[in-house]
């Protein structure tokens, strides 16, 4: 059997008082609260099987792999040992999910969604890390963030810190338009980021109902989901993109992105600042993408109170288990509406994401550092306190 | 010049310390904040003259005119003396705005909307309460409910408590299609309904964005506005219309509305019995209309996230200031949204409420009590207290 | 092997000169282009094996099936002995798709959509007809109805004009909810209608966006996709319901499924009757369900035109090859729209579509003639000239 | 009384046999079917009085007033002498009503949508041509562009190929917010040109609903319309942008509009470009802006048929006569869409116009030649023939 390198994840089945199984968990395997059970997190670089594939599968050599907060969450413990990240986990497990990388192994159903035939070798693709089951009611109605019976790509199921990973072809897109767009070594960087960028479109185009051209919006937070939401807004025709974001790098990457205007709300009046760049309107889509829902949303509500803008859309994508304080007379006097956004899957998400890359909206800036696999742990380790860098991602030969 | 009847409102101009004039409000006579300024109110049928109409204006000799909640809180006073009602406010003024009537002089370009022509003599007629100006940055938007130059008919323009009112053609609709479904007298019951079945239909229709066939709803607080909002979506076609109400007579009203279902939150489990009513989805559409969203949100939103159901929209219709503690995570895992609500006017909202009362959709039930203009003003103290009755309206010959 | 009972269809391929094999036909065996191939077609009652059932299929006891016009033109031959339908075929196969039955085996990942586990056995269902892959891009981005590797039931595989059929859990649903609603057999009566139903939900609701309770409606064509429109749109608020078709059964029909007028368009001027019976508005949604959208469309473009009515929804639901003469400067004045409406599946329609029967909306006066299995093939072949019957439908003990 | 210069269009009322009288029309002044009626038109430069205006109305000093099509179809005749534009018209009357301009008086109502408050002398504005009434059952549902009483600026009331005009604030719009993004100078040309791209922002965001980012669309005629809808959809998004266009000059602009792609259709198979250039998926928005609708639309239709691209809409914006013969299985297998679009009123599309120019969208290179307002006269008859020109804008000091 040939092998290949992998970055494993084990953690100890060491479930905390207060912890039930739940109906989909799966005693000392997989449970929907990681961070109640899970316990003395590892990391290591070791040598798996190369996965053999089925029918509908397909097998891709890994060209790039970004690290997503997610996995340095699920590596990052608290003070009893037991790991920050609160959802979905299977272990051990191959972490990774944001690739992208060159087909070499293709089932015979294993469909292209681009081109209705099956993928063929030397294909570029990219895949979602949501493995929707299909058959759910959510799925059957065509909610595949919803799926009752979801597995994780690089959570429950191994992923793409590896040199080579096994997906259902229905996760899978092609990248083949990205070619003549890109050079060669792009194509695979802007593919590892068309996931998180997919989470960012899923935010404000699909759940926050998009913009008309020549409205204004505003991001608060500039990590990659809202760094990724400012390139999709410059170019769904915002008049004017603005940042609120206290880093100084941060904020650089939102100019990077297309960001017009940024605002430290640190220094700044948030309200203020956004009432004076917009005319006085405000904006029509807020999108929450800091994790500090309960801090940032009475700025967010005293703006559109303030502005003129009916019609506002504030879309929270970043999780926060914090109390949200929403004015329900601010929402009805300025016609306003409040949308919790999660997910990548569906509504021709990723195929829309692929041709906006390949038809000139370059992410691959967000990517401040590469590394190669084996240095992955160690840089997942590193992002637990550094604040500079975007997005560090595995390249590989 | 002739005489009619009215009842008239009057208060003193006394504000309290912390007011300050707003950029629209006139000093000594109208304000956007009526509880900070006026004090010691008194109700008082007097004599006045039948006003002139100008030529886009219509004459109507009212027929019905009920009391709203409203009018109960501009003469409620706190131990102060200071009226409850915190909205605009210009006083002295004629009372009234839930009304029907009969044309009795129009002006010579009063088109009627219904005929592209001007309004006849005899024909039946209702009005908007909602006086918005038409060129304003909403208004031109479509958005009258938002309007910045906004009068209001019985608060800042005087009202339907009286004989006659007078009422610019652009708020008046006609009543005429209601003939041949109600008898004479009960034409202008119903008509005096349209305006608060208006305010529900905004709020679960154009606001909520209305149901699919099939879908169940709840509906929290058998106010006059969740009665009606029982009878619209009951009528769009809800699968099961669910009423979360303590008060038995309500309760009855709500039955009498088409409700399937009751919950008595204060003896019952909300969550509990929403699941099990609804075979464990939940509703697609939740309706606050009880004023105590800080109350009753926390119950929404876990029936929301024990539930299976998708994209509910919870539609805040009631005014309060209290705040709403949402969490975020659950309109991000059920894909949820919230939107407030406010107004009537626009969206062909009226001739749509008027049209289901003439196919069927009967609201007069509501009235559970039929007075005189003489006696509205000891109604209207009577309601300060009074939880049994609904709709209390004058009724003239 | 144990056997059952089953109406199998059979023809021979004997391609006209002028037909290719398409890229997805499968020579001898599938084609897309029916009646280009198929020739000589007969119908017989014969015993097949009962079907082995994979992890994720249901095999269900048949309890009634009705006959579609597909079916009747299946069995219809022209001049040549080519079969009339034009569609995707696959024979020889067992025809049936319009069924309701009982679960008699569940393969153990064979979940029911309703309960997230696996279906019971006893659980009364249903199943959609198209068989949609789940993996193609319409499938990824939520339009099942358009999936480009669709399998038909009772077209390409084996249905349920049999004692039993096979169905992917993924296609089947609940009829659990009917419980209590139904007497013991007429659960499987409305169950069998839900299909049709769906059909008529997805054209009218999904394709046609549905309508505002208020607005009026207009139904061309009696047939069962516009008798359950009727229904439906009754449902949904219509203010009136208007049915245009010639014949007196059909029109019965139509009253019983609640419309509130009818169109002799043999006898009587549409456009005129269409105006006055709504106060001169017209209609917001019209259905061409009649087959005849060339003959039909100048008629309703007249309606839209002279009527007040703004933003006209036309949808098309009926197949035709004819050519719709459309002008578009009435849809510029009148601000209206047309689409096409095609299939049953996703969108949550079969859902609804059962809440909907669950809570009062009854089809079953649709079905006008019961018969056993070994009746099917004559009254497929009955269904050929006689107008008189709706629905014929095969019951089992 | 003070003077200035205009340019007045006159014709005689001499009806053709045919003609009756509408409802609307008044005798020897006022007709919906010009083509009809007006016969032996002239275009003169007069002195005419500067107008005076009431409380709600704004007089703006002329800075750029562009000729439009509909300018040259009036002053076009047929061989009996019967003026080509077919619409609205009272004659005599002064043309032009794309224009930008200084206000120089202000009624003490004439509120400025952007403010809130009164217009302000110096203020640089726009305004609509649409006279909308305001009162009719379209304008109170928020469909101004399809009022019932409209009168039209330029067509019916006094217009802008003048030294002044007078406007009802209502249709006025701001153009401060360009100002820092342009020259003086180029102000007032950006802002004669918000009126058509409004007509194209009606057609493509309003009635086409809009796109998603990464979407592709197709632009079928390089007018002024279809020009603008070019920048304006680049803006929104697209992923390709194609213009189907045979005159060189007028592709030329389509590049300086921002198009990716041009078809020549007499020279190239549409459907095999269009599939070649969207990856075999075609566009999800077709705008037809030829005015040759029968001409065009079967090559459309089979681009939706042949590509994969679901849910396409195609938009019907240039007038004509002529039948589109509509193939209804095309619409339901491709789950298309049809639309008509109307006018360039309301719905905030005058200011999100504004907004786009005023970050980034530059429509001036439309803008082929500047003229003085006494050289308009000729340059109306120059446009009946010549097909390079794409604006002639009359500046004024």
């Amino acid at each position: 059997m040939p092998k290949m390198k992998t970055v494993t994840f084990s953690a100890n089945w060491e479930p905390k008082s207060d912890f039930k199984l739940g109906p989909k968990d799966i005693e000392g395997k997989l449970t929907y609260l990681g961070s109640k059970v899970w316990r003395n997190p590892t990391l290591q670089v070791v040598e798996k099987e190369i996965p053999e594939i089925g029918p509908t599968e397909v097998l891709t050599k890994i060209k790039a792999c970004g690290i997503c907060g997610s996995d340095v969450h699920m590596a990052q413990k608290d003070e009893e040992g037991y790991i920050f990240y609160p959802g979905l986990t299977a272990f051990p497990v191959s972490l990774g999910h944001e690739f992208s990388g060159i087909v070499v192994k293709v089932g015979n159903k294993a469909i292209d969604k681009r081109t209705g035939i099956p993928y063929q070798e030397g294909d570029a693709v990219t895949s979602e890390e949501m493995l929707w089951c299909g058959r759910c009611r959510p799925c059957a109605d065509g909610y595949p963030n919803h799926c009752e019976r979801l597995q994780e790509l690089g959570f429950t199921v191994d992923g793409a810190f590896a040199e080579y990973v096994k997906v259902d072809s229905r996760y899978v897109w092609s990248l083949e338009e990205l070619k003549g767009s890109y050079k060669e070594a792009d194509i695979f960087l802007a593919g590892s980021l068309v996931e998180p960028t997919s989470v960012a479109y899923n935010a404000v185009i699909e759940r926050g109902g998009g913009i008309c051209p020549g409205d204004n919006v505003v991001i608060i937070g500039g990590g990659p989901i809202g760094l990724a939401a400012i390139a999709v807004l410059k170019r769904a025709g915002a008049a004017r993109v603005i940042l609120s974001e206290p880093s100084k790098s941060r904020a650089d990457l939102g100019k990077k992105m297309g960001v017009d205007y940024i605002i430290n709300p640190l220094e700044e009046d948030f309200t203020q600042r956004v009432l004076k760049l917009t005319d006085n309107l405000g904006a029509k889509l807020y999108l929450e993408a800091s994790g500090l829902p309960d801090k940032v949303f009475p700025d967010i509500e005293r703006t559109i109170w303030e502005g003129k803008q009916l019609n506002s859309v504030v879309v929270v994508v970043a999780r926060s288990a914090k109390k949200i304080p929403l004015t329900g007379e601010v929402f009805q006097v300025r016609r306003a509406s409040m949308v919790g956004s999660q997910g990548h899957s569906g509504h021709g998400i990723f195929p829309h994401v692929i041709s906006l890359m390949a038809s000139g909206m370059d992410m691959t800036s967000l990517i401040t550092k590469k590394v190669s696999l084996g240095e992955i742990p160690e840089n997942i380790i590193l992002l637990q306190t550094n604040r500079e860098e975007c997005k560090i991602t595995a390249v590989f030969d």
